[in-house]
């Protein structure tokens, strides 16, 4: 996947930057600042889905590089994301049953770089995350995945739920982590399969949540109540590895 | 286990923390510092085996909260450690089989509160790490057990070598994770029984692994060396749980 720049501030090269079809990941907006172009740019970041963000002036000025910030500071996509028909296409390349990854919320960079590592590793297509609520591919997520940004194909939807529907369309199916779940090893992961993780805390939304095929937990022996989203992931996928040796 | 302070700064606060027996994780001396009181305070750190290392002026000032370090400062374990005969005794307490995490060399406190985190859900008895080569329980490494600290007991012993031949007397077995061992699926994970975990990277140390009965390999199929070592613990010990159901 190739390497693109990661700010850019300003209002002619933010409004620039939605113009030109870049994945604008996040913006910051200086927080009561209603006029003219920042309303452009509002509706601007609407239309793609990205993450708005509205801060006070200290924190714009500390964020800005340039110190030219007019109040707004965008980020850019550090890589380039693929089409989820590219994901299955990769599948099929390699005549193997698709399995990928679905991200439903995980905000944190590096939970999101070290579950793209697992996913190649555990030898996955690709992963998926929605344009709403996810952080996107910046240079703390490549650095995290430790390489496999570079190999494993990131797919970004406007709609989870809409997608999950049409990769079933596919033949695949899907499991859910929750706690409340079947237990991992008790049910049966082998085939086309789609592994669906949540934010901590939060856990997977509840639209997502009822188009999964299973529910699957992983046996928690301690006095607390989950584990780190990417060792989650992690430990779900070998399962998943482990079903269809 | 209780919370103490984290940082100590100035000669005589470092001196009388090593004699009051506080575990001193880390200290940072000046560069070049060579008179009478941060000499003893040397000798202090090699009897306790703590991590040394010299910083230039800029950075021990960086470091300072009290602008007083006097060319030294100290970071004092925020938790207490438990005794190695204290892991063992939580087992048969509640009549189970040892299960017990030994970390050689794992220096992101972050990797260290997840496996923490990890240990407890797993239903380990307690995380063992040497002395010398192993970042200590600092607030970061609270924060990121997210609570479990609180819950599963952490040993810090001299040589992690001859704590497994002790332990091995004691009836238990150790498994290593090492990218050129068997297939995890493929051993036999039951019983009393000892995960020993590397730094990213480096691994585990040759000395500890020709202790270890068994290497276990976790199936790598992408183009990349490894996983983040704390999703690696996390699939391990949960290939150990489910073949100790």
């Amino acid at each position: 996947m190739g390497y693109t720049e990661t700010t850019i501030e300003g209002r002619n090269a933010v409004m620039e930057a939605f113009r030109s079809g870049k994945t604008v990941d996040k913006i910051f907006i200086l927080d009561g600042c209603q006029d003219g172009p920042i309303n452009s740019i509002k509706r601007e970041a609407k239309k793609a889905g990205c993450l708005v963000k509205f801060v006070n002036k200290e924190r714009l000025d500390q964020l800005s590089e340039t110190g030219k910030h007019q109040g707004v500071i965008a980020y850019i996509a550090a890589y380039d994301y693929a089409e989820l028909e590219e994901l299955l296409q990769d599948a099929r390349d390699k005549n193997e049953k698709p399995f990928l990854f679905l991200l439903d919320g995980i905000e944190d960079p590096h939970n999101l770089g070290a579950i793209i590592r697992t996913a190649h590793q555990a030898g996955a297509h690709g992963v998926v995350i929605p344009k709403n609520r996810a952080v996107g591919l910046t240079a703390t997520v490549a650095r995290t995945s430790a390489g496999a940004l570079n190999y494993l194909k990131v797919a970004k939807v406007t709609n989870l739920g809409q997608t999950i529907d049409k990769l079933k369309e596919e033949g695949m199916w899907f499991v859910c982590a929750d706690m409340n779940g079947t237990t991992m090893y008790d049910l049966d992961l082998k085939g086309s399969i789609g592994l669906v993780i949540g934010a901590e805390g939060e856990g997977v939304s509840r639209l997502v949540k009822e188009k999964c095929d299973y529910l699957a937990s992983i046996p928690m022996k301690g006095k607390i109540d989950s584990l780190n989203a990417s060792v989650a992931a992690g430990v779900l996928a070998y399962e998943i590895v482990r079903q269809n040796r």
